[in-house]
């Protein structure tokens, strides 16, 4: 049986209308219909064009200092991650009661907002390889999971706990189910969960040269895929969360050159704990789903 | 439009009832229904279970030495690939014409046949990282590519060329395309298209804990996916293509090592170029198909 949340939000402002942004558009309009929702960014026929798609029911473009957003809005900051900041200061500058975020790393952001008791950091997993909000999907989010980070030195403030509560809601109610960690744990974990998959799967096309994808099967397909990602999506990414990055990718290193000793002893045991260890992991994923 | 060819195999003895072996003969039964086909394998109740739902006509289980199959009989041994080289010499002992095989590696194969006018190598690129002929499916070669590797001291034996042909014939009749090399084309560029990719993704997976698992999003199930082959073929796989394999894996290093690189040198243009090998080449196969 599936419980369907519903959020009382009246009105979402949201910074940034890719793909994250217009996913969110479309859940909020399949979910929570009399919710209006406002676009920002920077180029208005763009943002013209997710109006007449029904995304969006106003937009704003360009310096926001002009006119405010009502106190009841709930900003949600959608941009690569090296944008958000400033994206989701000029929210808060331009009136939204309280704002959050998309993004996929949260300690660089959690902190430029350390002193804002209107701020909570998100991270709804969920994406594709593709761009714009062409491709956006009002069942992105169903079913996945949204870490909220809440600001430690806000714990004791009543106003602060019943927003994050209200960020966690809203997110519920797009179908995911939210779970709490600080920042950095978030960034620790990611950076084993999605950027270091990224980047392995990045490797392994790199290694290629054009002539040899005849000779490609569904499993460099499907391996590949999550590389053909935005570059300056994934090196924004990469780059805020370097310092646990560079741990991953030396974490996997490590484990490279453990297959690559075990196949010059001609090591079949350890070749073979090394697969297993692998394939049970992913098992699990399989038998949790 | 597509053509289909057809292939005048009148019987096919395949040796190992698993995915693949199961897929070829549900491949033939769609698309050659007179063909007899008989199966080899060391369960008798798994045999007679492929028997029960269409696949087989017939079956022999154990020592093949009492029987022989027809001298038209085309033999294919569907194994492991360490467990190729005997199960085809039994095939060409028990009478089968001419014998191929499946096998995901090429030079060992092919030198142990190195003066057996019967055998020729081949590889249908084709898989799933699922077991058994409860996973086989009529459908799994259409548009894939088949590599087959004639013996190049046979080059101008015209029995041998016609055989190697008749083989080739007998995979696009499966919906294959079909290109020829050496076996240790092959097996270089299959390192890299094929099994490298399988590491990265088994280390992707291995490098987690499995209380990191709901914090995985569809990149990480996609890149994964294939971590969750069988252990016995994967290692197998590797083992006999361990040069091959281990230059891969030092590749993929070497490509990590430069990501690590760029990050602790806070260097976005280096990283945005790794990025982009990798996604400009992955970008090609979605033109490609």
């Amino acid at each position: 049986m599936s419980v369907q949340v519903t959020s009382s939000e009246s009105c979402v402002v949201i910074s940034g209308v890719g793909l994250i942004g217009g996913s969110i558009a479309a859940a909020i309009r399949s979910r929570n219909p009399a919710c209006r929702i406002i676009g920002v960014g920077r180029s208005p026929a763009r943002l013209e064009e997710a109006v007449r798609r029904g995304l969006l029911d106003e937009y704003r473009s360009g310096d926001l200092s002009g006119g405010s957003f009502p106190e009841s809005a709930l900003g949600i900051a959608c941009l690569p991650v090296n944008q958000i900041v400033p994206a989701a200061g000029a929210l808060l500058r331009a009136g939204c009661g309280f704002v959050t975020d998309a993004g996929s790393v949260k300690a660089p952001i959690c902190t430029a907002f350390d002193n804002e008791a209107r701020f909570v950091g998100s991270h709804p997993i969920a994406g594709s390889e593709l761009n714009g909000f062409e491709a956006a999907e009002a069942t992105l989010f169903e079913r996945r999971v949204c870490v909220v980070t809440p600001n430690e030195r806000f714990h004791a403030d009543s106003a602060y706990t019943l927003n994050t509560s209200r960020v966690a809601a809203f997110w519920t109610s797009l179908g995911l189910d939210v779970v709490q960690m600080s920042p950095s744990e978030h960034d620790r974990i990611l950076a084993l969960t999605s950027h270091l998959p990224h980047v392995l799967a990045s490797v392994a096309a790199g290694c290629l040269t054009p002539e040899m994808l005849p000779l490609t099967g569904t499993g460099f397909r499907d391996t590949t895929r999550i590389a053909a990602g935005s570059a300056a999506v994934w090196t924004s990414i990469l780059n805020d969360n370097a310092e646990h990055c560079m741990a991953a990718i030396q974490l996997a290193e490590d484990r490279l050159a453990q297959f690559r000793t075990a196949l010059k002893q001609q090591d079949i045991v350890a070749l073979t704990e090394l697969w297993n260890q692998g394939a049970e992991l992913r098992g699990r994923l399989d038998q949790a789903r």
